[in-house]
């Protein structure tokens, strides 16, 4: 059964694995929950392991699954590739699918290096030319409590903005028996907690400040150097398990930055806080269906952090869903991503967030490695929003 | 795409609003997570609004829309009977659907009376011995930390229970403008926030602690009476929306309870605490992948409630979702109930939350409802496990 | 050193434990942190056991130690008497007292029934007429999160009342082995729980909403019978060790109560929480210097639960002392009670809570020991306020 | 009335504001909770203001005022000297008071200056020689619940250090109309939030590892120029409002700090988490009696972190004051200092935090400085203990 009439795209993914199982429900959902305006058929899925590759797509339905993503490009009856495979595998993928007139849906970070990501930003705005929409893959951003904050911060509850706290903290690395996977090897990943969790955090700290972070100083590490492989033996880790980094935003205001694999009872602990003259905000994914709010334009007898449930009807994306108090989980946010994009692709709007985006992420990510390869030493990011703000800094240039 | 080997049943299911919703994502995403060794297909939907019927059915993909639930006992392939319609409805079809020898899956409370409760039951019992399964839909007892909360009680580490207390709180009564649904008419949902969210409360008391309410003390009340009618003019609100009871548990432990929907800023709070001798367990439906756990045989000083994170593999239902820290949410019970009672029914093992367990729960709220018109007398569970257990109460026979 | 000019008066203080010591602690920073316009003398203390006594009086400087409470009442230079001794001698210690034209500060709970209470509350309504005052300890309404919030309900922030949710959970009885003290005793504790920790809830409960406890519907119980004595063998303890009570307000509202030494892993959780149809609030002695507000009448995109820090100048009391942020104690709220007292003996207003306000939480206890011991069938509370609000209700006369 | 053999001595002290009347109490307290084998005497208070100082001596029977703290060291009656004045007066006092062979309580952070802080320390290694005591007034190092964290740390708990967390966030400075008092310029108070919180977060990072912070990456910076002057007309802020810096402990593990008086809703929220191999801990004064533990050696299906109410018996200090559940307060923690300072002079023992506790904290600050000066180049601690750990860092020499 389906609505005969409504406007279909066909939908290649490449990968099949934890991103692959969460944008397949993502786009499963979009449809059930959502009604874009165009509908997403999961047409075929690409995996270099035909196995676990049919696996994934008998669970979602996808259609037919391919050992190569290039025959997915080929394809008259596919419209959107949707690349959920690791890192190194970015760029070549998604300027050969904008080429071929794909819309382009790219997992985070954008890519490797900044060079493939400044490759992959002018393939975007090539294709752009030519109706082509892309989007990187900042599911968090669509978390309801996030996409309030962001709102808030857009209505001018959080005034001139002083400090940001961002922090991503997870703990799966402290255990130094952990094996080697291919997210520890820099050929694949690109670098280790940084570029996987710390691109979340500086993307959440620039999408809802809506200011650019302008420079950094960062120390990074790498605690156990030595992990058993899957296969037996051990081998080199070859990323940092923990990046920390000072940062200041285009207004001025101060930033912190922390993540880290190594941070003991922490699993998914991605958070942030703003703190503005007029209000403050704070986030922890791990309390994913809440962001705390604190008003200091609020009555002095009864300010404080106010505890909000998103799970209210006014609240971004939940209408869609559950009566209020019946929380959301970790994969919702994959639907509303690809509700957005469906709906982008359908009405001609470019999508959210954009290559662009993910390329400013991923100079601030390179600008970290080279800050803490030098002493630490104030790294600017290239092309970062001219600084404007107010505050007198002691010791910045 | 699909196993081909797979075993199926085809389900058919009777209402399409928010149950319905919730058990269609339910019975595809056992499939998709929880690889069930009979897969669900979804045969056909029922509902007297065709129009609204046909908008869900298109949104999940159910095969076929009837008018009448009749229709779907009557066919061959369909083998289980999904009741989410109105209370009043229950027992009707409960019965001629496990007649005609389909497993049946019915949302809660079990039916709007004790006499209601007991015919299905009985037909529960009937059926069970030509190889028919029925389970009754307490969603809240498959919340992965209520799960948990039930493997520490059996392990023994709250030791002698003392008291337990669970309540269910929401707010959206609070404003006198909320409109006269069904949920607030007698004669379709049988009682109000009793029968509605008490009863959940009333079933994890009893399943946690794996005792039963002996007896029961209470009072109801309706605060607003007159409310605007949906279509214009006001209707009489003939159900409670509050009660409150005391209840002994077959152990002697004292158990408080409350359901309310005019608990203004609780939303959904299904909270349950237990306190036993050697430990303590507290679950908030407003914090679903957290359970608190006071261990009393801790060390001195390093005891207290321990906010265990409800993510991980070894907790029960996780493996087949997220990593650690990436929860859960509402919906995701459905998929646990779903995926449980398929592999009874394969495996022929009887599903649990069973018609019986429905029964007792009945009778606790026909108590409450007893003892409220009867000055708050103390009133005795019919068929209760006698009271076997330790304290020395004052002022109870 | 002192002010040469202040006013001053004679404390005879009657006990030297647990009470003596916040009592005298709360009479010396009254004076260093209020400046009231009567300044304290710690002139006597009178205990039994003088040994115990004098340790107590040299701690905190207490001129003189008799061991005759009498012997303070005739003396001169005392003009208020402060009795921290058992329940049991509070009637006969405060009639003479005031009898003997000094003010009085009695602990709570104000006698240990209620013919006593009510000999008591008419000595103090004779005294006052001979501008003789008299206060009862119901301390933790000095707390500055549970003053503001007495004073958010004047100003109207929850509305017409619908729910009290008020318990005192403690845990030190959870162990078997812990010893028969006097508090175990009913000839010398009146009750247990009920009188000893469930009172502060009931207080509270009426303070804050401004309204009577009309009738309640209780149950009482003795988890554990027998105990070690002090000095060897065991003993029979003769009072509750829990006490959970429904109970409807004035104006209508449903409360529960509950108290409870055998709630493992709560040390001293006095809770409290008002739904009204504007706003509720929360409160937990655990976390004291917070107030838990749910403003229903905000934007409904930010509301929930503020977590407001009771730590402001903007608060009660604290002006008094700390930056905002620092927390006060268990202690402060002692000397929150003996400035308010000195002020109110200076300015000749009466303070509270009185010797009345102590009745009417005597006459509920004792309507919970009425209504435990028969069935736990409603029962009125003499005198209460007659019930004038609106909700209609199911079950009660 | 007092112990007739108790050894007393006279105490001195300097300064009478915030930190006078805080001391004052804790010497107070000290006497009626902790029975320490010297007793304090409050002989005489140095202040230039005689009236604002005459009012704090009245407040806490302090016997005599003077003006010149010079007094106080010529007199024979008075053994110990408790510096309260702002910073820039530290180093000449303590100086001439050790030199004078009277013990001293020296506020922090110890000096404005390293040079003045390595005199200071200087004088108390030489009056150690004679039997002469020094302690810096790093106080929420004997907040119970820290005293409690040391206690795990040392314990082994914790395991291989991987990460310190510690923060000072206040938001007093958000309102660009509070006033420039002397806190705000750099000839009086030395540094800003850097010196007046940051310090306490660098020790607390200390003394809770037992390691060093061996070198930093720092920006610090100053939101609000300009500031009305509390007599009329603006003055300029010569002090940072804010700082923040990455560090590296001794062992190797990657420690971010931030200090702020802009972290608007954030009233007194010093904070500091570690994580290491074996455990975390977490600390947050705005939540005092609290600290949190993960134990990450627990089984797997109950671990989290746990909330420890830091009010048993078991736990440090608390022995002295109330039954559990009943917290303390800010002050609390100044009466622990003073009653192990007295015991330390009375024993013989070398009290903590010691003046070269408080040097090493002085060098960090004066690396703070100096790096953020000099564009966050990573900024070794003079005389820190040798790096010794285990990790790997890119990009740190």
């Amino acid at each position: 059964m389906g609505s005969l009439n409504a406007r279909t795209i066909g939908i290649g993914m490449v990968g099949h694995a934890f991103m692959g199982t969460a944008h397949s429900l993502g786009w499963r959902n979009a449809r059930s929950f959502f009604a874009p305006p165009l509908l997403p058929r999961l047409t075929a899925l690409a995996g270099r392991d035909r196995t676990a590759a049919t696996a994934t797509a008998e669970r979602f339905d996808w259609s037919e699954v391919v050992t190569d993503w290039r025959d997915l490009i080929a394809r008259d009856d596919i419209g959107l590739i949707d690349i959920c495979a690791p890192g190194d595998t970015h760029a070549e993928i998604a300027v050969a699918a904008l080429a071929a007139g794909k819309h382009v849906l790219c997992e985070k970070p954008l890519a490797n290096s900044v060079a493939e990501a400044e490759a992959m930003a002018a393939a975007a705005a090539a294709a752009r030319e030519n109706g082509v929409r892309s989007m990187v893959g900042f599911t968090y951003r669509r978390v309801p409590a996030v996409a309030l904050a962001r709102r808030l911060v857009r209505e001018g509850r959080v005034g001139e903005l002083r400090h940001v706290r961002a922090r991503y903290l997870q703990d799966w690395l402290t255990d130094p028996a952990a094996p080697l996977t291919w997210r520890l090897r820099r050929e694949r990943a690109g670098s280790g907690a940084l570029g996987d969790i710390g691109a979340h955090a500086v993307d959440l700290a620039q999408y809802l400040t809506g200011e650019d972070v302008t420079g950094v100083a960062a120390v990074t590490g790498t605690f156990v150097r030595e992990r058993p492989l899957p296969d037996g033996g051990t081998g080199t880790v070859t990323v940092d398990d923990t990046a920390a980094f000072l940062g200041r935003m285009t207004g001025g205001a101060l930033a912190t930055f922390e993540a880290t694999r190594c941070a003991t009872g922490r699993k998914n602990a991605l958070r942030i806080e703003l703190n503005g003259t007029l209000g403050s905000l704070a986030f922890d994914f791990e309390d994913m269906n809440v962001l705390q709010f604190h008003d200091a334009t609020a009555d002095a007898s009864v300010r404080g952090f106010t505890r909000i449930q998103v799970t209210e009807p006014e609240h971004p994306y939940i209408a869609a869903w559950w009566p209020p108090g019946h929380g959301l989980g970790y994969e919702h946010a994959f639907a509303h991503q690809a509700a957005d994009l469906l709906t982008a692709v359908a009405t001609g709007d470019d999508p959210e967030p954009s290559f662009d985006d993910g390329l400013r992420v991923q100079r601030v990510l390179a600008a970290v490695e080279e800050s803490a390869a030098a002493g630490s030493a104030w790294t600017g990011i290239p092309g970062a929003a001219a600084r404007t703000g107010t505050p007198d800094t002691e010791g910045k240039p």
